[in-house]
């Protein structure tokens, strides 16, 4: 089931650097695994900001919840999630 | 170079049933074939509302307008353009 | 699967009485079915508005997209879907 | 009486660790306390976001204000009510 | 229990005048008659607009959606409804 | 001449416990003066919100502003006012 | 007493040329009357915009309240009023 | 001197097509003519709307407004205007 | 050349008070020297709000850039600029 | 290909000015350098805010991000990209 995901990332200016950049190898790791196991089909930045477009493809909306809520950078995250369905001229 | 589309349909109630069917479908054709081009790969519908997210890949912001500004509902829809990047964190 | 459902009702001015009638009623019946077949298990009118929250219950994004799409009073809707998930503190 | 409301959490950065778990412990013991007395009937996590909708089942406005400033979180976080009636067309 | 109640209204240009002028008298008799039996204390106009805001002092939600549905120019209507409670500070 | 006025409190998390503590006793005492002399007749709090409306009684503009800044949480509040005038249709 | 008043013309389209030319002369007189009588000391239109900023000195809400109902245009406006007072940097 | 101007053209859906035609040919004939003077030194469109984002230079707030609501499709836009100054950095 | 500037004064909370002091009347010197030299003609406190709306008249966009950038207040300020053209019924 | 960006400096009110200077210089020496290689043929002032808009003309949305995310005060502004196309009617 797909899901459209936006994140905006606000890190405080307060976090220390080696604490932020901990963090982002972390948050990369992270979204590297869940990608090469199929749940992140698509990442995309969003040109001039600090945020992502993705696409999400999971069982369900608690799957959902679990995947988003275990990103490291969940904390400093501004996130909206609009659930997909298949459109009727689409090709797919 | 990809775009992340969002097209909110409003088509007017004073328009007569046949001449919105016909625009739809000509709306239908027209995106079937950008989407076989390869310049519309993919297509979403958003849950609970006549709107959809895409994405095209297209050669420029001039050839994004083209596509967008021929379709057949263009009169009739809200769109909101984001240009998209690739993310350091991709594996694509 | 859980999703929160905000429904604003406006049908246009212009559209006579009667087929407002006629359509109110058929979304009254289509509704109660849903409701009875366990899709729709709570809806709730918003006070002061022609609008109401509905909590749906179905097995996946397409099929809530189904459900909605065919209410009768779709076309004079504005919807808007928060997909729902087990809070850690309920009890149920 | 029925009341949605839309709990958003925004905990400072700058809170020590320790005490953030201790507040949302309380906070967990007090919500799980108004869900078995039935003040507080559902409690759903907002996919994606550290935010809930809840309903209650009060017997007031001031009820619900009592209900809800009592919250361990209350401070840190943005709340909106929406007081809800009986749908003519709910088969509850 | 009291009630902020804001109603913005808007009647469409196309209607003609008598029945625009029968329906505010309506709704001049149907408010005053509330007002006198005590459920809509306050009824003040904001400057410069064609809206109002008021307090509903009623029994429940359901009593003020009835009350608020039954106004003759509820169809024309923008409301919102902000529910109160008795302020620690009031000394009334 | 009166004014609605939606007070929203944000008091800083920073701010020492006592300090806050102080301010707020202050704003009552203030508060409850202006209540008692009449410039102040409404004073409700919003449901689940640190914010309230209030309808002030006085005699300009001039006069509101001078009311209001003096407020011991002026510095730590978000204020709307909006002038009220006489309803045509109101019983008082 | 000053008030700053932002009003937002937007005649319907469906308007007869000759009843909308005939509306804006109306008003052209009646706001030239107000002026006159000190009422209405500053007038400016906003650039790019079917729109004005006004700066009104009344005696009161209720007296803005009639002089700004009464504009010919008021139904076909957008008034948003803010009151104003006399700043401690003013040298007037 | 130098404004950004954004312009969102919403031509309503009733207007006869040859009328809608004629209006379009004589707002690029009037802009052309304004480009060719210099007071309209760039004019794009926004990828995926009917709208532009243009920059004028001209004498003043007035000569802009002069310009700009003399635009045959002025009474079907939405037009906001950015005044600009020179930047610090820029190396023009 | 007139406009209508609208300024939203946020001083951080953590900023020493006698710094603040200091800018304050810093402030109030340089913006009454402006006013005394007809660059600032009014300055009007916005009821209930730490803002103002101020008419500049200058001869630029620099100018009121270069004006309004110099304002000791200015790095804690949110400002709106809103060029103002001479409106058809104004009387001066 | 062109894009209008905008960009709103937010820098914390907590950096220390050395450190704020330092960012700014090189803020100034990197656009320079991108002005004179022709990806930023146009950069200006809003007036009245620590804020611009400029034009940018690269070769893709990854360009462009590149471009961007380089900014030394990439961290504390706020930006927003808007594609552009040619316009049917610009004489350029």
């Amino acid at each position: 089931m797909l899901y459209l995901v936006h994140m905006i990332v606000e890190i405080p200016s307060t976090m220390p650097a080696e604490e932020a950049a901990r963090i982002k190898a972390e948050e990369k790791a992270y979204s590297q695994r869940l990608q090469q196991e199929g749940q992140w089909p698509h990442l995309w930045r969003v040109v001039g900001e600090y945020a992502n477009y993705s696409v999400f493809d999971v069982e369900s909306n608690d799957a959902l919840h679990e995947a988003l809520s275990q990103l490291p950078l969940f904390p400093y995250m501004k996130i909206t999630v609009t659930p997909l369905a298949k459109h009727p001229s689409s090709i797919r």
